[in-house]
């Protein structure tokens, strides 16, 4: 092989992940702890700024039903001034001893014609109310299709609740020591198929110029069929572990960062899910191990105790 | 590679499939025969807890229909005493007779605006009234639209049916023995790509203490295409197997269990379907084989008959 | 390796797809020409029977409308009845002149609650009637809240439109022969990242009883990124092809059958498809070649010509 | 190997992904540059050439809810002439003033009826009126059935924004020369486990015929875990490159092409998704590097300029 494609073989065999190496800043964290990236975007589209369905699909559920409410109002009051400026003497049954009166009627029947619920003690007759309130129902049962959409685009989005631990180890394990952190499914719906990729990236000096790289951690175990209880992820520290001979402060100088990503399936509906998650140096414990999250206490169940996920004791390492 | 790499590697490759090492009480089984773990969180977050959208898409149809009643009925009553506060003076078409014809036909008035029917013999006619009603319409199609979106996540919830035989065999193969265990698709609809895996677990004594082991057994046909028949898993028992020196007391004393993970298509949505199932020692049958369960009758059809899954007659063992 | 473990080798080795080697009468073909199996079941649950959900997704579109129709007038006639034993009186503005004026003014009363239309020439007055009208729009909405479910499940459910040739053809190929046949996507949407597997499936004579046995057929190309106009499949009848030896007359002997197994993901909605189709020994052609589909006929774009898919010309083979 | 085998292996190898070697005609771009081929379909069957699930999907919103509105008026319209025809004297409450305001009254009717509103001023009477009112707002719910479900279609199909460099670049890359392209996911979602696949298409000539050959190109980094940022992808240009002797000048002279497909996941619904782009020879520019899009402005976070994508300066190239 000729020193040209020694070189591009070394290129192609780092491992990059998709960050690039040019993001170098060291007081900017790439990936947060809650997993999104922390990157904004200059000269989207307007569409796809708004990215209308995502966005409503992701916002708290009070806020999904405030603007429900909102649009709902909104159009109310939009239809309400037209019925009003086509005159509400063409919507019988209207109240007309006040201009008060009749804008609220005009509402009313506003809200009894985009629900379609129609009761009829306000109904239209002139030909332009009975078409504006025939186009108002349609667009009622438009947006109400699309509610319905989005609310089932909300329920049936995958949406896991993974628990880590708040500190990521460095723990004896078996005669030598591991890097550990620990995890656990918060809800009772099982996860299956699970995976679990470990990057480690620091800054290096190449050529002079501080880079960042990024590195795989290979794991004692990266799949598991099954997750019932916790499940703690083990790197073991072995001689070709890129943190062989890392210590806290090379750590914290080099501006270490953990990214973890994980993949499974949802078994209930069968969903893929993807979680991720980061630890920075200074969220390491240096000699420490888990304590166990089951307590068996003789009844017929395990019995798993979320709030012990990240509890741990000192230990002594291996040296 | 030096003895502390040596150590790494057996871990590596113990198969552990996510159920840990912790786990040795004999009388609890971790996977219930119903594909359920038996385990129990505590410290849940309450919405971890309620985790309302998955308890709705796996509860019993009748328990969501009869929710759904009790929700319906539950606004009706809610609404009906607020327009009872707001006064059945301003609800049109009221029987003002008695106390009792006012509550009920605000109550019924409520029914009409929750569910848009809005007859029209009794209608709002106040300021308050017409804006209560106007929101019941409102969180009436609100919750018509939820109830879409779980009647939809419960059609579309992957559900296969797959019968097991009640026991598995140890039963004769070729010039060896085997353990089987023979599964049918109990629905007419196909399912294809079908995946299956096999893990025997038991009670080991390690350094003196009791300590749930895992191992994965090799089948015979791991994987088929189609599944349109009966479908029988054979392990062998070749003197590679880790069952190769059991007896039914050595299984009945280190409380072994046969622990299976299937996955396949279902062929109609293409749908990803996931089941478990178990076996534990005394459900194991020595020295048996299935009878068929495909009819040859002379038809143009073959014809499968589900209740014979389960059918075995006595074979004698090779030894 | 000892001789048992050879034996299981061999086991280990055979295609068998899920077919099992009971099935061995001649007269039935055991995948049919439209990918359905030729299976039937017995002795299933009423509820694994029914499979109701995929049934309403699967059947025709006249039938699903019509069984929608009727539920609503069975549906109504049910409520019409209740009505009608309640006492009609309590309906107000039902027409009395007569049992049958009595009897539809209940019926259409019935309609207008179900649809919550609730025109209001008819309402109900008394306790019961409002009672019953209460749970019937509760029941309409229900029942269209699952038609909806059901409607998107119609939409969505995978549904490709796959044309294969109607015969196989033994054709020149290179400088031996090959077995050919030839699909086209009938839809214009993108089908993408296509696989196909081809099996052979023949009664082979063993130990004196007829067993039907399986054999994949290696492809010249199992899998295309692309599937934008024609594909040809091609398995080489090269030395170790199982059909080497096979002449028209051995392969309507041992009453020979192709089964093609086909998976891809249509591009519009990301949804993985599955396609089924066989040919049996009579199905196919020896010494032919298809001719083009695609037309070049100087225009700015590629016309491909779908009712060619199955054109074929006599082409002298290679011996 | 025999000779016969060798050339099967050689037709084996070749790399097709599905596009097939007949199509030459130099003038038709068969991949255009929005990611859809340039194939016409003649001969679909009536149902595949409608497609409608599909086209309802893929249409602008603008149309579909035109479409809406526009089948909205026309059944009224047919409803409307029904009504007028069983007489309008069945309608309780038209204006029987005119013919004309009879028709609108009729008209006016249908569209309460098929939004199910149903004020009451004007209501069914008799027997016939009364029964096509009843299937009228049975038609009504089943059209906005209908319309939900297609909007939830709409709603949930993968649409990936992915922004392509205008052009592609023959770049300096390590001590040798690369084809570079670039991109970058213009939305704000995170996409994850990207693939990605080159293939470079020209015109060759084969036995004095011009036959368009295909061939898969080596890229630095195929895959990436994350996709936050931009990405480039590489072809380093090395002695085992198709593209090796390549010159500006040979890849017009051959009709070149280069066709990319990109796979991936969309995290906020585990979205399968696929993208296809290309480039022709025209689009590339030789002796060039892009430049940075990522801007390191000592915010707290890195902002990414989309409009930047394409950007890029002169640069030497390596001989």
């Amino acid at each position: 092989m000729s020193k040209k494609n020694l070189l591009v073989e070394n290129e192609r065999n780092r491992q990059d992940l998709g960050f690039g190496t040019k993001l170098t800043d060291r007081r900017k964290r790439l990936l947060k702890q809650d997993g999104q990236f922390n990157v904004k975007r200059k000269g989207q589209s307007f569409e796809a700024w708004l990215n209308i369905y995502n966005r409503f699909i992701i916002m708290p559920w009070k806020i999904f039903f405030l603007i429900v409410l909102l649009v709902y109002l909104l159009l109310n009051f939009i239809f309400a001034i037209t019925y009003y400026l086509i005159g509400v003497e063409h919507l019988i049954g209207v109240n007309m001893t006040s201009t008060h009166s009749q804008f609220w009627d005009a509402f009313f029947f506003s809200a009894q014609s985009l629900t379609t619920v129609g009761y009829g003690r306000i109904s239209p007759d002139g030909f332009a109310a009975s078409w504006v309130s025939s186009i108002e129902s349609l667009v009622g049962l438009m947006m109400f299709a699309i509610v319905t959409g989005l609310l089932y685009g909300r329920f049936s989005r995958p949406n896991p609740r993974i628990l880590f631990s708040d500190n990521a180890l460095i723990a004896p394990y078996l005669n030598i020591n591991a890097l550990m952190f620990r995890m656990v499914n918060e809800r009772s719906n099982q996860l299956i198929n699970m995976e679990v990729s470990l990057v480690f990236s620091k800054i290096e000096e190449r050529n002079g110029l501080p880079t960042r790289r990024y590195y795989g951690l290979s794991l004692e175990r990266a799949k598991v069929n099954f997750f019932p209880t916790d499940w703690t992820i083990v790197h073991p520290l072995t001689e070709d572990s890129p943190l062989y001979n890392e210590t806290p402060e090379s750590l914290a100088a080099s501006d270490a960062e953990f990214m973890i990503a994980i993949q499974g399936v949802d078994d209930t509906f069968a969903d893929a899910i993807h979680v991720r998650h980061s630890y920075k140096a200074e969220e390491l414990v240096w000699g420490a191990k888990f304590t166990p999250m089951v307590e068996e206490d003789g009844e017929e169940i395990y019995i798993l105790d979320l709030k012990k996920v990240g509890n741990y004791r000192p230990a002594n390492l291996n040296y």
